[in-house]
């Protein structure tokens, strides 16, 4: 259904892998490099231009380069100078500007709007309507939650940028801030609405305005009846390089 | 203006009613229903095919129904699969996936986001940019405001789904976050920024973090200057079936 | 890349100015006015006719006016019967509702959603995500951070409108409310998360729930470490009126 070739529009300097769909009303500009065997949905625009374009006349597009397997859902938009590993997954109107990286086996959900040189690690997951201002550095195995934030102007206005650091296995709730420069370690659960002045050590909870430490993660007795499910990496898999074997496994093969 | 038949592309499956008038480059799927008198601006995408169809080859689009005299703004999704009452109005860029069921009389606003599995009833009206995460069920006479979730993971990440239940006329304020499984009862107003995090009964008033009961809604004196407004059935009527006759008289008729 | 007139559709009704180049698959209404030397970029909607237009024959759409070098990005909806100044900007899929009057050199981020009626002054910059409702009225170098909302109905659901009133070189947080009908004084901070409920004085700093007046923002001990960062014309100029010459200056020479 999705793939009849109405008014695609793709480059002839765009590199193509082999058996990759291109939705109708899809556009590919200068320059972008899309890895075999990946979906790309209708009404995206991938290589979307830096601002230079629109200043000068010798602009050339930078490479946007995404891996194998990609499944990018309709109305993204993808900035030229973006490098994306294999696997990489988008809900509907997700934006990514200009000098971001992404890893491999990530996800980025619904209307979520990636800033521009931002990092983001491996097996990330994204959900809908999540923020990034620019130079942020997520780490991998991450998963922030709707409306969540991560900001970079310690005094806005200003031309300060300190972008916020998210470590390994950490989890973002829904609407949670993350105030500019500030770190979160690994393993750590950031409450719903929280507020984040402060930097947050491995596996703590946080939550509330002006965030509070609240406990150790590993003592948090679950909700759902189960015990305790942090750190969560024993209790959750999908999508994960553990599926199957189970986390300890996984990280004494990778050790 | 809008409807010259410019890029429209309609499924030979779909089914589209009388008076049906759909926008420049708008397209719609297989097994499509829509009712007569129904307005489908442009750029729409109805019957957005679910992730089995990137799959397989033998997939086949399960239908989409939408009532009659629906009013579709520009840019949104609907996934096949849903099933939505007559006089259905969205605003743009709304998206709507998968086995989701809406009644009558809704309207749902810019941007937001239903993700599927979710069951609307009858009258609800969300505004711009609300949230509502798989398996929620929303009664009738709703009303949620921007940036409003109802969220799903009781342990974030997991595989545990517990949607949240909102009853009958109650308004879900700018902001508010309803956790994992909570209940909302009838006639509550949920503040603004609030989190709520255990059950709400019915008439109450809740606000803050960790929203705190406040004090029942009848007894809310309204800022507006005018008494007291709720049960706001009582001082609301534009587009809802009491209209021009009034709360009780329609409550009565109905018993 | 962008400009090759593919899936174009402007009214011959529209008067495009001297230089402007339009992107591919944007359409133009009737009765738009667009500036000397503008780039309207891809997929964009202009004039999108008011409701009345689903409801008549005789409807005519009425003027919306775009001064001279804006820069709209893709996916942006602005709607007929709105007026704005030169030098205007925005990000991707803005929306900005009828009879709203935006002044000069305004820039609106990525999936801001102006609700319509609202008035903005000269030289704001709206990052993404922003949500103004109805009746709204925003001084001139105002700034408003992701999800911040201006709400206006005191006793949700009602038809009684009370719209936000932001005075001059204020700052609006991210996920900060500001509740129906508050004023906001000039030169304020209203720090993120915060719910603002009732006026906030000249140069005051607020934050929280039930948002506190904290300190005056003159005395703010910037975390950038650079002294007083309050208020910030002395300090950020990019883009501003003052630029190069500094705020005294400018502001005398304007006396």
């Amino acid at each position: 259904m999705k793939f009849n070739n109405i008014n695609v529009h793709i480059s002839k300097k765009a590199k193509i892998g082999n058996n990759v769909k291109i939705g109708d009303n899809t556009i590919i500009y200068d320059n972008v490099e899309i890895g075999d065997g990946s979906i790309i949905c209708n009404n995206c625009i991938l290589g979307e231009p830096l601002n230079a374009y629109y200043c000068g006349s010798e602009y050339e597009n930078p490479p946007l380069k995404i891996g194998e397997n990609a499944l990018i859902r309709s109305h993204t938009i993808i900035y030229a100078s973006c490098e994306i590993g294999e696997n990489f997954g988008t809900g509907h109107r997700v934006t990514i500007r200009e000098n971001t990286k992404i890893g491999r086996n990530c996800n980025i959900g619904t209307l979520s709007d990636i800033q521009g040189e931002v990092t983001i690690g491996d097996y990330c997951r994204l959900h809908s309507n999540v923020h990034i201002a620019q130079k942020a550095i997520v780490g991998n195995y991450v998963f922030m939650y709707p409306y969540s934030v991560i900001t970079n102007d310690p005094t806005p206005p200003s031309d300060l940028i300190k972008g916020g650091i998210i470590g390994d296995y950490s989890v973002i709730g829904v609407h949670a801030v993350i105030l500019p420069g500030i770190k979160v370690g690994e393993n750590c659960l950031i409450g719903a609405n929280s507020l984040v002045n402060r930097p947050v050590p491995d596996f703590t909870l946080v939550s509330g305005e002006a965030a509070k430490s609240i406990m150790d993660v590993r003592k948090i007795i679950s909700l759902g009846g189960k015990g305790r499910h942090y750190p969560w990496m024993y209790h959750f898999e999908k999508g994960m390089p553990w599926a199957g074997t189970g986390f300890d496994t996984w990280i004494q093969g990778k050790q």
